[in-house]
């Protein structure tokens, strides 16, 4: 894919298991910016359903995943994290030579709060870059808050999307979307191998949220 | 220790490790903002010039860690990872009862940059909290650039500072400690469990600094 930054407005987004409210909150932020925007899932009158769901007008569809990731330009994953693996190794062909942002945080929770789980190939992301080794396996919108995301109240999110890959134009265009949202600012964030500590800081940002009855992001400064 | 939030500028610091550039650091902001501060090392020479080299006029002084480990209200632990474990265990009866602030990074470095390093106990400040039973450890500071504390042209460091631990007092005070630093300013970061993201993003932020030709910082949005 030869995508200048400024043509990222073009591109269309598919978003597997874009049911939940993380999904939904970034088809509903992306189609407002005027993308494409297939929401993905197992079923696809649930992902229709939750298509029509964000509001008439937007240019969102539902389909099952494996024809989201057929069809759109760029693939946001963002499905529970048990299910993580397994959706990935049943569309490795379809995802190949594609952009895929994975976005998904692997977490316990107890009475304490949220924590980080082990993964055996390091993180979320590592685990896509291992099992989609023909695509371009980018991380980012971690810490996205899908309550502010679909809030029809709130015009900007207040946050930098930190963007994490090895491939760097992957990157640059994942930083351009990021950019897209109202709001957000797309922030190359470091390598692939560094991911783990990006997903994980979930778990921080769900206790802040607690302390300080917030929907905490992130912002970077000096940059 | 029964201290009230108000009542932090009469704490006096001492550094572990405090003759690095992070501890010198640190050192001179708090003697800045009026704390008598001691800054240990092995060599009490090597300390009393790390403390001369601060400039004239400061409140801080430098002694062989044991002594400042007895000394001090509350002890920052500045000493490089491959020393962490081994220095706690030589004080530890000399931090008992104290609040411990761990800001150690265990970081690895190659040609692609900085990388998180796998902690036996799961992060520094486990492994401090591990060591130090009688210590009530927090996490702190992780992210706060050596460059900028030292710069005499920098007023003001843009940060917020996540200060992570169980113990909610000792929380409260190292969150008030860290907004004496003008412009910093002290967040709950979460529990001590937590700390290992946090202690590993440093090495995302050596990232970006790099990209952007940065000293770049965090601040938490929605706080």
């Amino acid at each position: 894919m030869s995508v200048e930054l400024g043509d990222v407005g073009g591109l269309s987004i598919g978003i597997l298991g874009g049911t939940g409210d993380q999904g939904k909150g970034l088809a509903r932020r992306f189609a407002l910016a005027g993308h494409q925007v297939l929401i993905g899932s197992r079923d696809a009158t649930r992902a229709q359903e939750a298509a029509d769901g964000l509001g008439a007008g937007l240019p969102v569809r539902g389909a099952e995943n494996a024809r989201v990731a057929t069809e759109a330009d760029v693939v946001i994953v963002a499905v529970p994290w048990d299910g993580h693996r397994s959706i990935l190794e049943s569309l490795v062909s379809e995802l190949a030579g594609k952009i895929v942002i994975d976005c998904v945080n692997p977490l316990g929770f107890d009475k304490q709060g949220a924590y980080a789980l082990d993964v055996e190939e390091g993180s979320a992301a590592l685990q896509a870059a291992a099992v989609l080794t023909g695509s371009r396996v980018v991380a980012a919108f971690h810490h996205v808050s899908a309550v502010l995301l679909l809030d029809p109240e709130v015009a900007e999110i207040d946050l930098d999307v930190l963007v994490l890959g090895d491939d760097r134009e992957a990157t640059d265009i994942v930083r351009a979307l990021a950019s897209r949202i109202p709001g957000a600012r797309g922030i190359y964030g470091g390598r692939l191998r560094n991911a783990r500590q990006v997903e994980a800081f979930t778990a921080n940002l769900i206790s802040i949220n607690r302390r300080y009855k917030a929907h905490a992001g992130l912002r970077v400064t000096d940059v």
